[in-house]
């Protein structure tokens, strides 16, 4: 029997082989593509139907990719010839809210909107806020480690997940980590999961460390300095001064112009460049004012607002980015990260490999946690080598300045070309064999992460 | 040539085998001792001491036992008959300070006092807090992931470190983890090593995540109840009223008159217990305040102090716990962990555990992350059977409350005779196999956590 014949058998109407859904399994958010259509997509509604999925692929070998919303930007589930796809998108229920013990209990297909707007009645919030939050997926979320916009002040994925359950390769299911603040039982496994991209298992459900709703105001700031490097030393002066804002965002000249040319607002002046911040909690007013005296004396054209209406259609600007970028072609999102006070030399590296190649690389940053989007966009659906090659200059240049690959979107197969550059061949060995030992057959996203150019 | 003739050969006079330096190798502070004094101590001064002892070890198949300040109470660190310890309390250094990216690069064998008083200079400080942190070492606090007193305001450790430099057991150097904010290159290691109390490698090296310096002033409640349960519930109320204490410790009946009768303090009444909470920050006085009411209104007899020198006067009854079990006899510390609202129930377990056993519990908790640390007293060095009968049924309350056996000590020698019971074999055996990734000949930490009963 075939292996779409043996999930029919045992899952029946949740196996789909129509062929919108297989074509759209090929692709996620970044627009690169697999080579072709996968086999087919199993619409998991249980743990059950995963550990059933997953018996059926050990027992003939099948290789699996797992999907969320599919709004990843570096290829990590994208699914191609002879793979099955293991959707848990369908899987949404919150199964649990504690308040007073701050954690929630959730499927992996619930959306990170869909979870706050649950949470909110409870005066608890989920942290994690990737630009993608309305459709995005909480498993994707911790799968990939994607971070967002609010990492300094509140943190990062593995900060606010205590616990995993995880359908391995086999079938099994593990409930790794923990529903307490500590908990140090044997090997943090949780974490290993978080960003580990599809590689040691399904994530069929999460433990999440929630926090309290921040009271108080939010006040919003925008800040245009004439150049990006002018932009990039005020935000390092922002972050050096001790004050905390919840948002930092930096748009280059070419960002900036491409989303006011998108959603229809005038021109900015050529070049210029902007800082949008936001501040919250008792301090927020205080902090905005201290935070905007040093935006100006670092030469900045600064607004202030309290509105939170306008703060939105301000942050709409910033978050309309990878719509802009992608209505130029078709784009190759990095996603260096470099120590905060690092973010000027890097914007003098970007310059520096835009005039060596001759190209444009629109960059946007959340400069209070020194994460980097530049973009290269190329027309067709192939990245040429040379771009390629700028890409990899980049991704040295970030390395020389103590930082890494990617933040906040994973390896995927956009990465993996690089990722033994930063880990060395030792470490990129040894999680080879930790891989291994989750999965021994090796049908967990082969292709991706590990893969080598 | 025999191991320790090789181990002198190549680092020559850091080998000690003095008699003393073997005999206080064979205990951590728990009280607990190896059957036998270890082959040699190696007080490595750099990471290249530490890779050559590696490389000995490797090629003599010699089990290695890696030591800080032996500040540990789960006897991960004791070391036993033909062992090498292999002591990382002399690479003190502190590499870089930068506060500005809130980050510190430091050796292992820094005491984290020593640590924080030199970063007060910098406005930054490194939140790790164990009741032992003037004399236990951060390398010690990251590999047994230890917290303390702080953790539900300002994290756990896997929150606050970065990247760890950590030699193989064939001395290879591997340098795990990121220097940024956000960084989810691969697999994360730097997880996976905190808290893996010496059984993937000997970290050499840490880059911690740091805090700003917390402006504002700290404020100091204590409350009596005249019971634990009362105690328990009124922590309860605290956590759910929303404001958030960066301490807040319990004592029970026994505990307090113990460290009273040990400080030659007046008895408190047969039977009270009590609350000590600290407050801090830009609203300390304000949460102190709402504190106080809804401790009154549990029923406590409230105190607050602005004074610091009182507060810590205060706090340094809760910090001789240790002290004053010890002085009883030979403790076994236990270190549940529940979530924070099951804290009452867990004392309710604690009661009929000493009544089943017809022994004395003595319990301090802190209270504010739902961490217990309830002390079994015994005569001489051994452990009676039925003490660990005890202590196995308070585990096991523990994990039916959703708890865990340990959220900061470890599992060491002491609790790995349950860990399977929480991991369940499935997640058991895969640690194992990812503990031999790390080391294939099983020579470091061998018999400790992963060991069976």
């Amino acid at each position: 029997m075939s292996v779409v014949a043996q999930l029919r058998d045992a899952l029946s109407d949740i196996v789909d082989t129509t062929p919108e859904a297989l074509e759209a399994a090929r692709a996620d958010a970044s627009g690169h593509r697999s080579d072709g259509p996968p086999l087919a997509v199993v619409h998991a509604r249980t743990v059950a139907d995963v550990q059933a999925t997953m018996r059926i692929a050990t027992a003939t070998k099948t290789p699996v990719v797992v999907r969320g919303a599919g709004t990843g930007l570096a290829g990590g589930a994208n699914a191609g010839a002879g793979e099955i796809v293991l959707s848990t998108a369908r899987m949404t229920r919150i199964l649990e809210i504690l308040p007073d013990d701050l954690l929630a209990v959730v499927e992996p297909g619930i959306l990170n909107a869909d979870l706050n707007a649950a949470l909110a009645s409870h005066g608890v919030w989920w942290a994690p806020d990737p630009a993608s939050r309305a459709i995005s997926t909480v498993g994707g979320n911790i799968a990939t480690g994607a971070g967002g916009l609010l990492c300094a002040k509140y943190g990062v994925v593995r900060d606010a997940v205590l616990g995993v359950d995880l359908v391995l390769a086999d079938g099994r299911l593990l409930r790794l980590g923990h529903r307490t603040v500590k908990g140090v039982t044997g090997l943090d496994l949780t974490s290993l999961v978080i960003g580990s991209e599809g590689t040691l298992g399904v994530i069929v459900g999460a433990t999440l460390k929630l926090r309290r709703t921040v009271e108080g105001e939010i006040c919003t700031l925008t800040a245009s300095f004439p150049s990006v490097r002018e932009a990039a030393v005020a935000s390092a002066c922002v972050t050096a001064s001790g004050v905390q804002p919840a948002i930092m965002e930096l748009m280059d000249g070419e960002s900036l112009a491409a989303v006011h040319a998108l959603l229809d607002l005038p021109a900015p002046a050529p070049g210029t460049a902007q800082l949008t911040i936001q501040t919250d909690g008792a301090s927020a007013a205080a902090d905005a004012d201290r935070i905007a005296e040093v935006l100006r004396r670092a030469g900045g054209d600064v607004d202030v607002t309290h509105d939170l209406d306008e703060g939105e259609r301000l942050l709409r600007i910033r978050r309309s980015m990878h719509a802009a970028m992608a209505s130029l072609g078709t784009t190759l999102i990095e996603d260096v990260s470099v120590p905060r006070s690092a973010l000027p030399a890097m914007f003098d590296e970007i310059a520096r490999i835009e005039q060596a190649y001759g190209i444009r690389i629109p960059t946007v940053a959340h400069a209070g946690d020194g994460n980097l989007h530049p973009n290269f966009i190329v027309d067709g659906p192939e990245v040429p080598e040379r771009i390629w090659e700028a890409a990899g200059e980049l991704f040295r240049g970030a390395l020389r300045l103590g930082g890494t690959l990617t933040g906040e979107h994973g390896v995927g197969t956009l990465k993996s070309r690089w990722l033994a550059d930063e880990l060395g061949d030792d470490q990129w060995e040894l999680q080879r064999q930790i891989v291994r030992a989750f999965d021994p057959l090796g049908i967990l996203n082969p292709g991706k992460v590990f893969a080598r150019a």
